[in-house]
């Protein structure tokens, strides 16, 4: 795995690779929302994502970037979310081995997913020290290589494809790019991409006030956890890395928080008026712009809409 | 108005017409659902239309095909659901007054969106004696012109430019298209985007069994109404027009009723699965669809997803 932040090459080299796998998303915009915000809003679904998520994406590239010997030996991570659907998913398409540890409490919806894409899952307590140890024992056994969700830059290389095709469909340059962050692998990839292809183009993240880790980050300029972790932003709950915090501390101008009652407000926008089904996770980024718009006034803004899975029996409206 | 059967060039017309008003709505596939039905499936996703239907083409056409004498008098319809909203958008978008009639006990929330589109309302008790003379009314005091939801060529005309945009979107032939039917403008206009852009591609329609008039009336070869009218498919109980019927008699190769719980079924498939909200009526043409698969196995199939718009308080999930 590369040592090397990726630069424009790395990140066209992706985007090659993983573009047979995906879906090249639409870009939707609503002229309800422009007149209400006075500004112009390009919506990059990812929602509409294989796997109803960009996560696809830097799975695919992380598999796809491997040697041969590698390859061969399979792919293993830890996850109960987005992110091991993505490895399964990736994994299968690209006819590799994939070794998924996922909390036993995990939902079941989840395993079923998971277990659809045909990943081999090994159940563990959810801990920390429990998940890692025991992929550490299949990496032992098989060999397999293990993907990060977020602090590897084949990861972060393969979800800056998403915010390059945003820059690369909308006719217009982009003023900023909104972008929801958790573990920075979204939010890095946006931020090199607009550093590369569009440098005018600026990059805010939206980060929910209960896991306002990043934004601490970013104030004191070292990896902060947050205060405390109370949000239904339930994809951002974890504290950036080693690879993904210089880049955003680099790359990008601001991170914003929202309260759950704005992300709730925002999904909600999306679902009635867009008719995208959105997670929370996924309207965090519209929340960070609805809340600060009057200082993006006559502005053309991009904004990510990042997943889609959402239990429809636990709505929050 | 015309009382032509609107042909190749009418359809191309309505098209450059209703284009710069309307969105171009994004073609969707899944591989999880063409891998369960052993078909290639290219959604039309007129949820994510203006007004969050496929009724903005229709009423855009109509008013745009308006002579200048009419136009200046405005427009003028009776609908509780998506044709008033289209009628008062589509006024709207190109200056010309609407006057919606609208029953006393629709839901608020239509009330509402057509306020916001600046159309103004008359409202009367809900029987289609009143609708009719309260129309009358206003046009015997404006002058406006009547668009009928459906029993129109101009609006024909314009709900067909979605199946053409589907034909002209997916690099394949397509094998058939699905559509629902209800008073069968957006089925009639299908059919004949089909027949002049796409001769060899058939047209299917999905019918509600608790709202099954056009199947009826296809076989007995006279306008029928529904035996019975119970169906969560609420945008399709009306019966088909006698501009309507012949086309579909003549351009459509079968209508395949759905019960509620199928409708239900694929409503929520493209809930969790495709992360699209579409209201029941739209989701009738794939529940038709999956109902059948086994005749279409090995096909390529477009399905028209019509409308979004729900109430989120009342889902049947």
């Amino acid at each position: 795995m590369s040592e090397q932040v990726p630069n424009k090459e790395t990140i066209e080299k992706a985007h090659q690779l993983v573009a047979p796998y995906i879906h090249h998303t639409p870009v939707l915009t609503s002229s309800f929302l422009n007149d209400l915000c006075d500004a112009q809003i390009f919506f990059k679904c990812e929602n509409l994502q294989k796997i109803g998520a960009f996560k696809a994406r830097g799975g695919l590239n992380a598999i796809l970037s491997l040697s041969e010997d590698q390859f061969e030996n399979g792919v293993t991570t830890h996850s109960s979310g987005n992110h091991a659907q993505a490895i399964a998913f990736a994994a299968a398409k690209v006819g590799a081995k994939a070794y998924i540890v996922m909390p036993d409490n995990s939902p079941l919806v989840k395993i079923r997913a998971v277990e659809g894409y045909g990943g081999q899952i090994t159940f563990c307590k959810n801990t920390p020290e429990e998940r890692e140890s025991t992929v550490q024992e299949i990496i032992g056994k098989t060999g397999a290589t293990f993907i990060h969700p977020f602090n590897n830059y084949e990861v972060i290389a393969g979800q800056a494809t998403a915010a390059k095709e945003l820059i690369e469909d909308v006719d217009h340059e982009l003023d900023m790019i909104f972008a929801p962050v958790g573990g920075g692998g979204l939010l890095s990839g946006t931020a090199l991409t607009a550093h590369y292809f569009s440098p005018a183009t600026k990059v805010y993240a939206g980060e929910p006030e209960g896991a306002a880790d990043a934004v601490l980050s970013f104030r004191s300029d070292k990896i902060e956890k947050a205060p405390y972790v109370k949000t239904i932003a339930d994809g951002l709950l974890t504290y950036l890395g080693d690879k993904t915090f210089p880049i955003i501390k680099q790359h990008v101008t601001d991170i914003l928080t929202v309260s759950d009652e704005e992300i709730v407000q925002a999904m909600r926008f999306l679902w009635e008026r867009m008719k995208l089904v959105v997670e929370p996770s996924g309207a965090v980024s519209l929340a960070a712009f609805i809340k600060n718009k009057d200082q993006f006034s006559g502005k053309k803004v991009g904004v990510i809409l990042t997943g889609g899975n959402v239990d429809l029996g636990k709505l929050p409206f």
